[in-house]
């Protein structure tokens, strides 16, 4: 049997490590930062270090897991067995650059498939969460509750502004049944909105699997649903549009993709 | 002449007494809430309760000053003469509510109907701003730097949810021209991400005064351009649509409301 217990208790440390490193980088002023796909597509120095960072630790303590990063870290995948590491090192890095908050580092951690471990650190705010399978959602030590199902009218969604571009029609038909909208502009942060019931759906486009792993864990954990738009599961290392919301909510959104 | 500094350090005193009050009112977990005109307009005991606590201070100590509250403390105006306190207890109590965060407590005083102190309190994350007319604009006692000029295209933009779901075509041209959308749901804490330059943009459908009053002397201390979006200034005591945003990026988003 694999302690995840134990085994959190060590990842935590590099987690807060690598969010003391963001923290300090933000006071000298002088982020070096280069476009990737397109403007809002940015990455810098410290996303590369942040990433390098976890690498080494992860390939000093565990040399024959595997490894997928944002930053280029990935080693070949014939299957999902064994242990991945997926790794976001600064999730919301247009954030990072432009309002220096609304970051944050991820980590998670899949054996033979199952998401088994993850980590959020909204740094900044100084709230770290973490998801261990079967042990439940903790924020900063403290255990989270299980979210009560609700429905969308209840509650404020966040939608992704490519979605609110591209599926206007959808994106305003969700909105308009819910309280309204919020949007922090982090994949990774709007899980944590809704992992601690503060905004009770997020739905996006297609997003990168390191953007969306980490939510795995704790959308069980939490009793969230946690899926694709037409039902199906996450596919582990692909792209994918997200829904995660309460049952309840869940239901009613997922209703709007299938017709 | 009327010493400003004096007065706003006065004043300082009583927004972090009404912070105070609120940060503790999150830990019992018993917060009433009736709904106002709809669901997501809502009020709370604490609203009514910093609302008398803000009038009491200023009765106590400008008897002869007007009041207008959100609450329903208000004065009659037959006119701008003289001193007028506008008071927005708390700005996002569906915020409030729903997240224990990104609510603020506001003030606003105009003399003669110019704009000469506004206070925004950003409770949760302990950022007092703070605009004091000819002496520019604090945040916890810290000079904040004028913003650069630049494009929409180079920031990020927020755009209230009546906005997006009345005016979508407008709403996504904008955002299409921008780095994308963050909207936290509080018009206080918009026109804070503007003046901090963590947006670039703050656009709304109409929003009573109390809500958009604070902004005016930060926003004309720090060079953004704050009015209507049919290029007409905010019209006082009375409720308005408005754009605050650098110069630049002020006049590529009034070009898209004046065809």
């Amino acid at each position: 049997m694999i302690d995840y217990v134990a085994m959190a208790e060590m990842i935590r440390g590099w987690v807060e490590e690598a969010g003391d490193i963001l923290r300090e980088s933000l006071a000298d002023n002088s982020i070096k930062v280069e476009e990737k796909t397109n403007p809002s597509d940015l990455v810098t120095e410290m996303d590369r270090f942040i990433e390098k960072f976890y690498v080494q630790k992860i390939q000093e303590h565990f040399p024959d897991h595997k490894i997928l990063g944002e930053e280029g870290t990935y080693d070949t995948f014939e299957d999902l067995k064994g242990f991945i590491w997926v790794i976001d090192p600064i999730d919301g890095t247009l954030n990072y650059v432009k309002q220096k908050r609304n970051f944050c580092s991820m980590l998670a951690v899949f054996n033979d498939g199952e998401p088994v471990l993850s980590f959020i650190n909204d740094v900044i705010h100084e709230e770290l969460y973490e998801g261990v399978k079967g042990h439940g959602v903790r924020c900063n030590g403290h255990l989270m509750e299980p979210i009560a199902e609700h429905p969308i009218s209840e509650g404020l969604v966040s939608i992704n502004t490519r979605m609110e571009m591209r599926d206007p029609e959808r994106a305003r038909s969700i909105v308009g049944d819910s309280l309204g909208v919020r949007l922090m502009g982090s994949s990774g942060l709007e899980m944590v909105q809704v992992i601690s019931n503060r905004i009770s759906a997020y739905v996006t486009t297609p997003l990168s699997f390191w953007d969306v792993a980490p939510g795995m864990v704790m959308a069980a954990e939490l009793g969230l649903k946690m899926t694709r738009p037409d039902g199906e599961p996450i596919k582990l290392l692909e792209n994918n549009p997200i829904i995660i919301a309460n049952p309840m909510a869940y239901e009613q959104i997922i209703g709007k993709f299938s017709n």
